[in-house]
């Protein structure tokens, strides 16, 4: 049936029908494909071509393995279209936003190019007499990724394609939900000039996920998604000898300061709350404000911005955002907005009975702002991943940073402000790992590193550049020295040939 | 009673004598001293002090804190005779070992008086139109070490001295066999100048280690030790929410090639595998000889050279080594020799009823040389941390290889050869994450990094070097954008002062 | 007139045809085209359009400008076939060898692609209390490149990617022989998006050099030419106040040690040293023998090997190599056989009176191997540039590292040698920049650097990768301190908006 | 005579008494000593005792050249006393500036210290198929340094530690105005374990910088001063083949902007015009105010914060600064001042006709303010060096932008506000290389480098930090391939021993 999303190993589709999930266009909630669900069988298939094509992969030079992901930069950018629109029919996000997620995947891989540059390693002359010693970064042979509905292009490009140019094979587990993007780009690496082997995609569950975790021939796993499974992967993955990094939930906020230019606050602010339906581990979905003027203000700008959201369709570009992944989700998201108002906040924008015209049985919420939150609201705790702004109203500038530094999690935050004392105070010793200034989206771009700290990561280096060149490799520290021969002195002229 | 070594914390000693341990002098088995095993109130005092500590030394510029690692090197140097005696008195190294090893720590030190260069980050201009970007590295908080006793100065000067110079405050809790020259050397820093409660040291057994492994202020642990006991810090520090690298056990190997310099690869290898009584992770303690004529020529010089060992006392300058840490380790390292004969090995050399003229009860071992060792043979699977060199004989070079490659291990090894191809080859591919070539403990020097593949290491750091900046440091990355304010274009001109 | 080659300004092709120069075909001696050598008032204009460019340029972020680099790969790999063929028409080299250069040259672009990590400054955090300083690598302005015949894709290729993709604007003046490839090359960079007037080429002869070298908006010059050339364009252009770095001649030796793979070395040496005529800066044009029997072995290897050479037109892929690129350096080739005759060398091979069919008009020389060359004859001192191998016998190594550090030249050099302490010998105390072991022509690869020793080099910095980076940028140093404003405490608490 | 400055050479006093000339007290007016000016053959004797020493010492293992560093920082922090006197009795700088200026020399000391981590090259696995790559930074050989009278301890210390600890031998030549604390840093190197001969100091005039700068064993030539004599020197080193950096002149630019926290501006301003009695290439003598109540209120504040300037001798710690150099620079600074008054200046603060009680005769001018100066006036073209503040009124930020680029030097400036965006547009776009952002002495720490742009810098690569390494060394890049050649097959078992 050509609407089964299979796999993809040793270069081949691999159709493994045993278990079956659907798929749903979320504007529609109508079921579109179904995804084939991979059993440990079919997850070990793709392992050993992986560690078959590891050798001849891991002696291909650096460069030669770049010219890869440089075409592969050309393949994408030739097949965005399409790309984006596999996006919008499984996740349900606007085209223009998702061009926005494929253009920084491509990012990761104009990043991998530099392959010959971030492979070097140190080399010292003479550390004794005569001796020199240097490092060498080896790739760690067979590596994993296990990522998330939201981003289906973007979060599997931070990592194979770094972890390929090093060295690794791969298998990526994507997101059963919206898989069909993930496995098209996937495929392109083959067209790239890829060896069959090293680049492998299963779809599945559980079931695939702890096959990976427990086979002794992969070496790394790297994950993103919710806090609590994150933590599994990550204990998990280490009891059994395996690197790991395992990224996980995030409450971001922006804090408000009077001196603000409130007009780009909100202009800014309406994007990074809402696009993409709040389904984003760096959404910002706090606002908190400094001084009761600073929230009249806000409050009233952000409602006048909100007028002007258009909700609806993955393929219609006037649209700003889409419906969330799942009707579950969207209920879970209606009871948090429900659970505000009933612990005392003031919802000042309601998206709760929203409805696009065409599209009644999608799983759409508006945009929802909701004032005079407080730390211990369900809402505040928690993480929404929907299309919800909350209001925390502070009197200072101390009291804001230590409400964020509170929150269990620290993955981004933003200051508004225009004074570089502020700016400075705040960045240095807010606790969280990814920070703006006035840049309420503060994701690192790809020659630096994405990593949040508290429980929004699992692990000690953060995830795509440099950090990620590290964790996709093992350093091997050689020492040498040669002792005298007679070759150079000519006592020992002759060597037999 | 002055015959107590107890703890150092907050910058004064601290008496806690609830439970005591006897110390021994190896070379007398008399006791001379007895070490406090801390409480859990006692480590939760250091973790308290340290933690109060934090702030104001997170704050001080790397620059000022690195002057505290220059004074502390000059101390070093000093007080060096003094940290040497305390060695020998309880490890029983031979006082020009200890100096090694003394000096091998200073260097640590001196890699930590860098700490301004090795403490940049990346600094990105227009990551987007007058966007900057650029990462911090911050400190974590604070820190623990747990340190073995086979090098009382080293091991723990791997660690504090590089923890504390990026910033973080530091919780040691050294080996209970041989504590007083760690405890010292902590205690010099206060001199050196450094504020109170950045550095502390708890003695101690699993009661403080697993008080630091479940405390939430601390944010990471650095171990050396054994294999079982590296896995469980690992597992446990990991699943409690802590950075963690943790180094266990070696069985390093060196391939004697048929085209070697032997004189030079026996001189080598005599201190290799006998120094400090191979109680070292880097002690060389099998020989694998390519070719019986490589075998042959190799274990007759080695014979001859193994007669000038000089065996004794640590103060004895003229010894080659000393003994053993304990009677139970002397058993165990016996009972490897006796299981040697009884699985069909050679003993060329036996070392087994050695006795040292004036010191009969000492823990001593002779030197050991083993020949016609086989994989699968106890002495060979196991880690020995004794004087006993073991010899395989194989028939080429890949076999030696293999044999390296299927060990448990992969700490260190070495290759003897005169000839670039054999050596380039042999450091590409062997899997083991410190290698020399014609250097029989390629320890890297500490502006490196040391750390071994397979089961010798657990995390993805190595120790010291720039891995260990890396370690003792979490990312933050900060994305910055300057709105306008009318500020520079003038139409904002004043503001209120 | 269509076989005219004029000039690139501005983006559109400028012809100022005042002054008009033959371009030949080598291998037939015919006139096949005409360049046009610009005037003063032509290099003016595109040094203004350069001008005009830069602003915009330089404020494009680097990951913006690196993507026209990626653009500008493919087209160079769309187009290499018609480059190729330009190359051969006017230059002579065989097709095989140009899509070699191409492919050179090509990899700058590569490395050029990393721009966004390789302008990375280094930021300091509390370099004083709460004082952050770091560093900015910014574009120079407009800077010129002036290259020469041999390599009319690869040299080029070397100096404007970089260039420009560090945010400069480029004046090329290309080999007036053979200029017609460059050209086509920078016009693809208009195809691949980058801005009219970033990019310049003005053909030309002094007059356009001169130009260059006295006009205030010119910041810098790379040059690669003669070392008297060299010794020139360096010193007028830092007396003009610009940076400048030129590369010369060379006289690149490889010793052949009584240990090396003769076979090896032999067919190493044969495309190393009569590949592309011998017109390269890095042909390896003296083999130094240790020892009369290797010496010997050498000549009769590299004798039998030599018949094999075939010589003819470029577009024949068979052919080893082809013309000279002028009658006159012909005759001046000729003329270092003949003097080496003279002088008392032994002629081994001769290829004086060369025919090639069909091509009798042609400026070929055959392969040339001439024995018993010492120091002080003129073929020796000189850089020949043509198909000649010397061979130079001397006793052992000593003697053999001695003659190559008493030469002028100090570009490249090579050892032939199975041992790993001669060759970490020789490449450690040699006085020469680029070192080969086992390698004849060790040019680097992009992402290190370019640069000879001694009269081959003039200026602090080598060219291309990492320190092309440094010559074609300037650091910026920013020390920065916010004092506290009111504005975070909250005593300031309102900012007029 | 025991009042004869002389020369330090092959670790010996050598007096080389034919030239003498007169070296005063400042305070005084009084001749207190002589120093001998070298002879050509005096210089020579250095050049040679430096080359002899070359061998070993560039063999000798970075780390352990690194150690007479660390060993050197000691004996400076041991006779600070004795150097800042030396200093103060010939240069008249107050003690606690002189101290200021020992620190900062001291920590270029520190950064020589991290030698092993600086001179690392960077290695490259499989450029090629087996084929590795790596480079190498190797000393120059004999580099020689030339120094300004105005930081006798600093200057030469941004120089010979970093230079001497990368491998190469110095030859300082020092001001001749003050030599003594220089030579008597310079020794200190031999008591810290350097070699004779790595270190030689000649003092002098033109004919010793004349006989460094045509002698061919001179690889690279820094200097201090002004710029009429960097340009000379830098023509002259380039032209005779050597590396050269030479800075020069300054006028270093303030702008106040009308947000600017006054109180710190000026109070930061203060030290920074007149500090060492302006006698700083760093020194901050002009203020550009952007509006006139900025001006206003910054003439009128400043003002009162002068007449607490306490001006007088050396040894007095209360003083805030001292005399000029000479009496004909006191004669040229107060010609600058008369200049202002006569082309139309205010003169708000007169300096010129200062007594300083008991020091009558001594060479003192008073802190000195003078409004209304305008681009075109003597005193605002040309470097004063005096304790002179120009006060330049412009209408806003661009204007003052403007101004800056115009002026022919380009070394330090800085920026009052509290506007992080105006800060970041500032140090974005100005024409030089120093920026403070509020921080008015925008000097780089010893780990980043210090240079301006335009005619204040000659020379590639800026003085000290990580431009300072690249200075002092030159890149060697090693390629290496190993045939196979049996060995490690086993086809080529034995070989003779």
């Amino acid at each position: 049936m050509t609407n089964i999303v299979g796999h993809f190993i040793d270069g081949k589709r691999c159709e493994d029908h045993a278990r079956l999930q659907n798929i749903y266009n979320p504007a529609t909630s109508k079921v579109t494909k179904q995804v084939a669900l991979a059993g440990k069988e079919t997850v070990e298939e793709a392992i050993s071509a992986a560690c078959a094509a590891f050798p001849a992969w891991r002696n291909t030079p650096p460069a030669k393995r770049a010219r890869v992901m440089f075409k592969f930069k050309e393949l994408l950018e030739l097949n965005a279209d399409k790309i984006c629109q596999l996006i919008g029919d499984e996740h349900g996000k606007i085209v223009h936003d998702a061009r926005s997620e494929l253009q920084r995947g491509i990012e990761n891989v104009e990043y991998a190019c530099y392959a010959p540059e971030l492979l070097k390693g140190e080399h010292s002359k003479n550390v004794g007499p005569f001796i020199d010693s240097w490092s060498e970064f080896q790739p760690l042979g067979v590596v994993a990724g296990i990522t998330p509905f939201n981003f289906p292009a973007m979060v599997p490009l931070w990592m194979f394609p770094l972890a390929i140019v090093c060295g690794n094979c791969f298998i990526l587990k994507p997101s059963e939900r919206d898989p069909s993007s993930t496995l098209f780009i996937a495929e392109l690496l083959k067209e790239a000039g890829l060896p069959d082997g090293v680049m492998n995609v299963v779809n599945g569950d559980k079931v695939a996920v702890d096959t990976l975790l427990h086979n002794d021939n992969i070496k790394a796993v790297s994950f993103v998604g919710s806090t609590p499974i994150a933590e599994y992967i990550y204990t998990t993955a280490n009891a059994n000898g395996k690197r790991c990094q395992a990224l996980g939930g995030a409450k971001n906020h922006a804090i408000i300061m009077p001196d603000a230019d409130m007009d780009n606050a909100v202009s800014q602010l309406v994007g990074a709350a809402f696009g993409s339906c709040g389904e984003r581990c760096m959404a910002l979905s706090v606002a908190v404000t400094v001084g009761d003027d600073a929230a009249d203000a806000f409050i009233q700008k952000m409602q006048n911005e909100m007028k002007d959201l258009k909700i609806g369709e993955a393929s219609e570009p006037s649209n700003d955002f889409g419906p969330l992944i799942t009707q579950q989700h969207k209920d879970k998201v209606v009871g948090y907005i429900d659970s505000a108002e009933e612990q005392g906040a003031t919802v000042v924008v309601d998206g709760r009975d929203i409805t696009v015209a065409g599209y009644d049985e999608g799983f759409f919420v508006g945009g929802t702002l909701i004032d005079h939150v407080k730390a211990g609201m369900t809402c505040y705790e928690e993480e929404i991943f929907g299309p919800v702004l909350l209001v925390v109203r502070v009197e200072n500038m101390q009291q804001a940073m230590d409400l964020i530094d509170a929150h269990e999690y620290g993955n981004g935050t933003c200051i508004f402000t225009r004074d570089g004392e502020a700016a400075r105070y705040f960045s240095d010793n807010i606790q969280v790992g990814m920070v703006g200034i006035n840049v309420p989206l503060p994701v690192p771009v790809s020659y630096h590193s994405f990593g949040g700290w508290k429980r929004s990561l699992f692990g000690d280096l953060h995830a795509y550049g440099p950090d990620g060149v590290r964790f996709y490799t093992k350093r091997k520290t050689v020492t040498q020295r040669w002792p005298s021969t007679g070759v150079r002195e000519g006592t020992l002229f002759s060597m037999p040939t």
